[in-house]
């Protein structure tokens, strides 16, 4: 038995020596009713979540209701021996506001897949529902890490190179220099998390109107002294702009929520508006429609590497705690995604590697002089 | 003599009753040495717009070298007749700082053609050059004509709908509600002018992160209230989001110079991005490569309508004058398209239009209490 027991933890060394420490089970807390189409979505992607999974292990609770979530594993048999339905009657639907699923929402199946972290239950949690509604309960339970004032959203932009990481994209609507400098370090974290590669550091821009340093309003230029200075782990590259992104110059773009929200809307509407005038121009006449049917094979390709549920899964960082937002309207292909960034993010280093360039940022705040903590009230100045 | 001069005025009342006002020749100032290709693009692009003008007495102002201007000239006889060369050696370089062009541009072909304005020679002036210079001089020579600190650039973007005005794009870093309420009654006086409908008010939408009043952050707040209660003669229909501008939710889109900028160079790079996916999916197997090429003249047609020319011809907004500025790599299509900008925007009421509609922001700034002017202390109040 000894031997064994020896035998097995040496296997264990062996193990991680090739592949890394090996992981313990990670448990994600999925709300099941949230989204469009509720459990329909849900164990469906699960079940391609768990292929995808190539075997690593991972339990689902699925919070809602118990009915409709067996009625889907029914079809789903693979699923059943990992998951855990937590039964509830109460749903936060898509319309009611934050303020109002904080008083009311207590029980949902939103707040308790969040409930389960703080319980020590879950690894992470996931939900399709009410953004406003998620971000209020993930914050009133699980608290904020850092100085932010609410959770900060991440986009995963497909680009030219990849993937780049964008945020914050809707959540503060203003933000100080310091503030944007948290958003650079949870969104290093998180690429490094969910998109990186070995050994590499994802680089870092931030989001302004010129590439000079005298270039934007005060709070992009304070950051960006923040960002060279305050001797962060991180590879901060300087300035970007806006067609940066979809270059993929850096893996990471930051900026404040309100710019970020009008850059990820502004793109979304171009996406559609190309997919329009691409089935105007291919209707235009007979020949058109026969190369379209021709090449529809290379059409179907590039639309599928466009589809934002192939990058589905954003993750509101900043909490104590790892909980992720997928689309409403995802599929299972979609919301499997959204699975996999939450496994991604609970399996890795993220809080650790965050909270140590969050130290080195808090001593930075100290030593660097007044500027650094004055950004509010430079605000008021017009930049010129 | 004397009767007939008097049938003269009759057959122009005749004219004005039938057509509007008969249209005196108007003069268009060109910075002839601007962009990336001088005269070979502005000769060209005066001769095109010259065919496009289809008669409308429209004459020029070529500023630059005498020799080059005369040597396209050569190629483009028709034009001989309804341009004026004004030479000068100096030119002001692409990569010359705004000030430096302040202090030593006098005299440049830059300054000269906006100079022609302010002699009463001109009613308009273009230039393909130096943007930072074009903004400098045009304000130093022309002076701002409301309280904007610097000309705003407006953007015109194709949509599903037609053409929405987006402004303001990269000059006005931060703006106060006030400020945006003067993009706003610029946009639609400009879109009016310039891509306007005989009988049809241009709509205007302000630029937020969501559809709701408590939306956003306090400048956009208060620019909502104001552009709804200062009894402007403008047809407000509210926020509007990233999304709604390629929809062409509304023909003027107003934000301020940061978000714009960012805006217009992520669409802009989206286009790169999608332009870079589609050549790849039909160049992925011989399939494709048929396709596309039995597709190529739709291909073609949808190229040009996305092209960037096609909508070239940016001008300046809140100056006492004209100022148009066009692309430095468009071609002659694109310079002609910017000449029709300059023609259309000096031809119109929007001077007297928007003088109007000022006069109204500033009756109701003082009417409507203290928030109104209060705006840029407020911008140091975080909104939640």
């Amino acid at each position: 038995m000894a031997s064994g027991s020896s035998q097995s933890l040496k296997r264990r060394v062996q193990v991680e020596r090739e592949t890394g420490p090996v992981t313990q089970a990670l448990t994600i807390s999925i709300d099941a009713m949230g989204g469009d189409h509720g459990p329909a979505v849900v164990v469906p992607g699960v079940a391609l979540a768990l292929t995808r999974l190539q075997g690593r292990p991972v339990r689902f609770l699925l919070h809602g209701d118990a009915a409709r979530i067996e009625a889907e594993l029914a079809r789903h048999p693979a699923v059943r021996p990992v998951v855990e339905i937590r039964h509830t009657d109460l749903v936060i639907a898509g319309d009611v506001k934050p303020a109002q699923a904080l008083r009311r929402g207590k029980g949902s199946s939103l707040w308790n897949a969040v409930e389960a972290i703080r319980k020590g239950e879950a690894d992470a949690a996931l939900s399709a529902g009410n953004t406003g509604a998620l971000m209020a309960i993930s914050k009133l339970i699980l608290r904020m890490a850092g100085d932010l004032d609410r959770p900060a959203i991440v986009a995963s932009w497909p680009t030219l190179r990849g993937v780049t990481a964008v945020l914050d994209v809707g959540a503060n609507i203003a933000s100080d220099a310091a503030q944007l400098v948290e958003f650079a370090i949870m969104g290093e974290a998180f690429h490094r998390a969910v998109h990186g590669k070995p050994d590499a550091r994802p680089t870092v821009g931030l989001l302004n109107v010129g590439s000079e340093d005298m270039k934007g309003h005060e709070e992009v230029r304070e950051a960006h002294r923040l960002l060279r200075e305050a001797g962060l782990d991180l590879d901060y590259r300087g300035f970007v702009e806006g067609d940066d992104i979809s270059k993929g110059t850096v893996d990471v773009i930051v900026t404040d929520g309100f710019t970020g929200n009008v850059a990820l809307k502004t793109a979304e509407g171009m996406a559609r508006f190309f997919a329009a005038e691409m089935r105007a121009a291919f209707t235009g006449d007979l020949m058109s429609k026969l190369g379209a049917l021709i090449a529809s094979r290379a059409l179907k390709a590039m639309k599928a590497r466009l589809d934002p549920s192939s990058v589905n899964g954003g993750p509101l960082l900043g909490l104590k705690g790892v909980v992720v937002k997928s689309h409403g309207g995802a599929d299972a292909a979609g919301f499997a995604n959204a699975i996999k960034v939450a496994v991604d993010l609970a399996a890795s280093d993220y809080a650790t590697h965050t909270a140590r360039n969050m130290q080195r940022l808090g001593d930075a705040l100290r030593n660097l002089g007044p500027e650094a903590s004055q950004s509010d009230s430079a605000m008021a100045e017009r930049a010129s």
